[in-house]
């Protein structure tokens, strides 16, 4: 195991009645707010109009940024940080869900930093030197984004989508209210719960160096959370004690607690990110897809990862104990591909998305860090095409 | 389940080699230390060398309050604190377990409060209204205080020991380095032990009002974790594995993420503080010898705990998920007590301790908060009498 440094300074507001604290902490701040959001779904369910009265009953200029897209582009980073450039903005609120929350955290960086270009980050042009306070109003359980140091942002121009980490990123406050995800579409609903398991697995024990063993069983208790809970959630998108725990889950599973002393291994964010950037396709969708895949090409490529996929299995998805490690792995990658196609209903193929191979070469070099991707096990350019392939 | 707010801004270094930050760390607060720790034990393992020559080297003058004891006096909480004021100390470096960490809690307070007696805080005739910054070397696996904002502190002249919180309390920085608890013994290594469970215990599920089901099924883990790895810390004092999994259960137990959304219920440190603060006894042997009459005592007083007993056995202890809910809720009892009584080896009576009923009726009052202890059951002055007499 690791050594580790561990600091998460984000105050979480969890619950039904927490809101109203908003004006007492951004206050510390400033009188002079850009609030941040998407494309709208928080004027349909009245939460846009809750924090705009909150915000000036106590005197604070409101500025907009509205209209940030999911996988949220450094043109659109750039024009908020602009906003707060003109106006002498003295902090940011985000009302959305991880793409709203990272776009408001690359504008705050870029604010306080000594650049107008939010990809000069990305090209180590030039460092990440402060950062705007950042207030969080969280609306979807996903990314993790509200308690974390990390955003990931997309260029169109050149179909890259990469992640900005900073200290400086930490949100000072997050709101965590699971009534603000009633509205959230099954579909959403469906691809969130697969983040949040992904992020997990991403940190998991699919690695040569685990961790303590605590911190690994309690990333098999969160991951059966979301197995639990999430099915839940889509039969009853207003029972609150599912929405409840997938919120808590999707917080925790990115939050630093569950990376405390692990050595990470992104294959599948990696594998991922060039899918949604070349397709612009819901980033949870994407990496339903790849999981089961990269879990039996694993097994296929190195054995000794067989019994490390039966222990997810029989630990997460309750597969048989009795089963030979080989037979377990096996049964996890079907109990796997079964919750994410069948019970959480998501399309289970690329080619369902629209993707062919056209692009898989150039997709796979993305994909690396250097000539391959560091994980449970190396995968090389052309490993990552054969799973694209076995996506399709 | 509640509301809850939740902000742990103690940044946690974890692991063989992390000591070597403790001067970076503290400069950011000046160069002038108090140090403070116990019996001297830290001599023996040369932890105390260590860290003078660190903090020599950085330019830091030192100033020592030595020889806190066990259950640390309100006397020596206001001799350090007029060290500091007298010698315009700019932090505190705690090295030791809950005790020296607590008392360095206390003086912080005290030296940043418009008092010059701590237990002015107790009697509310003053507010805490500052700390001085405080970093701590933790040296035992037991009370949480590394991560929180709680110090116990005891009142011989008049038998009192009493829990003091404030948001000033939390530490800068705590470095936890499992090597520096090999030296432990055994008989403090099972006593800490105990203690890590009863924080979890305090916010279990022992409750009308349970959290999200995921934070009580983590809190299963980490008892778990201390039923699996403090038998192995018995056996092999210098198992890096065991002792790192017991620090950082220790943390977890106390550091706000599991009393997250909890209705807390304190039962078992309400009845065991007026029993060390009478008799001087270890925290953590006192309530192992309390917990399995006390869970004994509230089956038979409300049947409707049976259930919650049984699940805390099947869950924690292994118990036979076959058994009924009374025939499970009795085998906990047995499987708790086996667990202290004989695998960690602990005394399993007051007696033992050379404890009568002389004192019952006053340590009954004490344990009082108003005319009972509200929790799992409420427990009138009668009830903790008679939970005291059975563990005679």
């Amino acid at each position: 195991m690791n050594d580790f440094v561990l600091q998460v300074p984000t105050k979480i507001y969890f619950g039904k009645d927490q809101l109203k604290h908003l004006p007492e902490e951004v206050l510390q701040y400033g009188k002079k707010a850009l609030l941040v959001y998407g494309g709208g779904s928080i004027k349909k369910i009245g939460l846009y109009d809750k924090v705009v009265k909150l915000l000036e009953d106590a005197g604070i200029t409101i500025y907009e940024l509205a209209g940030v897209e999911p996988n949220p582009r450094h043109t659109t980073v750039n024009k908020g940080a602009a906003i707060c450039k003109e106006n002498n903005i003295d902090f940011i609120v985000a009302v959305g869900g991880g793409s709203v929350i990272d776009c408001a955290k690359a504008i705050a960086g870029v604010v306080k930093s000594d650049t107008d270009d939010v990809w000069d980050f990305v090209e180590k042009k030039c460092d990440i030197t402060g950062a705007l306070p950042l207030f969080v109003i969280l609306t979807i359980s996903a990314t993790g984004s509200e308690m974390d140091k990390w955003s990931v942002i997309s260029n169109e121009d050149i179909n890259a989508k990469r992640g900005l980490g900073s200290e400086f990123f930490f949100p000072k406050a997050s709101f965590l209210n699971p009534e603000f995800t009633y509205s959230v579409s099954p579909y959403q609903t469906a691809a969130g719960s697969v983040d949040i398991m992904a992020h997990i697995i991403d940190n998991y024990y699919f690695t040569k160096n685990p961790a303590m063993e605590m911190i690994h069983n309690i990333q098999e208790e969160v991951m059966r959370t979301v197995v639990k809970y999430a099915p839940i959630a889509l039969k009853e998108p207003d029972n609150y004690e599912a929405r409840a725990n997938l919120m808590w889950a999707s917080t925790w599973a990115l939050n630093d607690y569950l990376k405390a002393g692990v050595s990470m291994h992104t294959s599948n964010h990696s594998m991922e990110h060039p899918l949604s950037a070349y397709y612009d396709m819901t980033h949870g969708h994407g990496l339903a897809i790849l999981i089961p895949r990269w879990l039996e090409y694993v097994m296929q490529k190195d054995p000794e990862t067989i019994p490390i996929v039966a222990r997810f299995g029989r630990n997460v998805f309750n597969v048989d104990q009795n089963l030979s490690d080989e037979e377990a792995g096996k049964k996890t990658v079907e109990v796997v591909s079964d919750f994410y196609f069948n019970t959480l209903g998501l399309p289970g193929k690329l080619s369902d998305l629209g993707v062919d191979e056209t692009h898989f070469k150039e997709m796979a070099k993305k994909a690396m860090k250097g000539d391959s991707i560091q994980g449970f096990i190396e995968l090389d350019e052309e490993d990552v095409i054969n799973i694209y392939k076995m996506c399709l």
